[in-house]
């Protein structure tokens, strides 16, 4: 296997046959920017917490499938850690829905915690570290040759129908869906499909007593419910 | 004279029958964050910039109201530094128009200086240091009471009328505007507008050798073409 892509919390791996891995690291991720869900950890490492988060976006791809929503998934491997994945290219923005305000959203506009969104308030950000994923417009995403046109849309309609399987799932599993984050990718004709990965990583919740778990918390809690 | 306001570049003063007046300063911006025509300055205080900023405006106040664009101005006298105006509720925000890319969103977005934007690139931003004045939508907007309904477009539609008229007028001085920002008032029936200062800390402009002159030279320059 060669390594295509070293990534905070997962490595991009291809084989002799062109095909695509990922690989979930036990590593945390820390302060975002625009969206923030790893801001009430402090990053470091966690044993194990690589093959469960693998495993949480396991369960959570093959939902969206089943709903319809096509994803970069392809298969799991558990035991080694590794995610068989679609060839896509994946363009260096995050799309981000929320439920309620929250996080940094809040100190960024000056607004209470948990004021509802109904529609969902949709985000979309340029990933980039040093300028803190700032938020990007279509015009711009089309300017940067990140997006083609009508794909920043599509990609909104898309996110919308994530947020309603998800937010239906957790809810099944007495959480609240807050926010969350996920990145597309497209293949050679431009077909839109969920990528990355979708864990407690990608999204906030609020467990039935209105409390916040952090990421290590939430894998070990969503673990236990998908068992 | 009673003061209601101490800015950064300005006061907003009132005197005893209620009506009001800005104040200009000979103080020099700094940094701002999202729109940053002052980064090529060092922040500090001018003699004669707040009287040479108030002559600017008045040229420029009157330029636009000739141009079929409320404004808040009705009145200026330079000798004292006093600018006469509206009585107006002007929500912290500030509209930014580019003709071309620049500064900080160059190095927000990883993009080469003076691409041209045609129709121009708009934004809207919350006056907040704390923050860098982020980009806000119209739904926050809303939300925050900031705007009421249909307002945020409005707005937008002076903007591009107002930008209009001044790189025109700019033109003539053999300037090329490349963005600017302006702030926008509305009265108590909601009508709107053009509020705080048109002078060069609200632009950026390029003269006929490609250069950017700071706010300190293009005021010079400016004043001397309106003489």
């Amino acid at each position: 296997m060669n390594t295509l892509y070293n990534g905070k919390t997962k490595s991009v791996l291809t084989d002799d046959a062109g095909e695509v891995y990922l690989f979930f690291k036990d590593d945390i991720t820390g302060e975002d920017g625009v969206f923030d869900p790893g801001s009430n950890t402090v990053g470091g490492s966690v044993e194990g917490k690589g093959k469960i988060g693998l495993t949480i976006s396991k369960y959570f791809f093959e939902l969206m499938e089943k709903n319809g929503i096509p994803t970069h998934y392809l298969g799991a491997n558990v035991d080694e850690g590794l995610m068989h994945v679609r060839k896509l290219t994946v363009p260096a923005l995050e799309f981000v829905l929320r439920y309620f305000t929250a996080g940094s959203m809040c100190k960024r506009f000056t607004l209470d915690e948990g004021i509802p969104f109904d529609p969902p308030y949709l985000e979309v950000t340029l990933k980039d570290d040093e300028q803190g994923d700032p938020l990007i417009s279509e015009r711009l995403c089309l300017m940067k040759g990140l997006l083609k046109e009508g794909q920043y849309d599509e990609a909104l309609d898309v996110l919308v129908r994530v947020g309603e399987v998800l937010r239906d799932e957790l809810a099944k599993m007495n959480f609240t869906l807050i926010d969350f984050k996920i990145e597309f990718g497209y293949d050679e004709n431009g077909k839109i499909y969920v990528a990355d990965e979708i864990t407690p990583d990608i999204w906030r919740i609020r467990d039935e007593n209105g409390n916040i778990p952090n990421q290590v918390d939430a894998s070990k809690l969503i673990l236990e419910k998908i068992k």
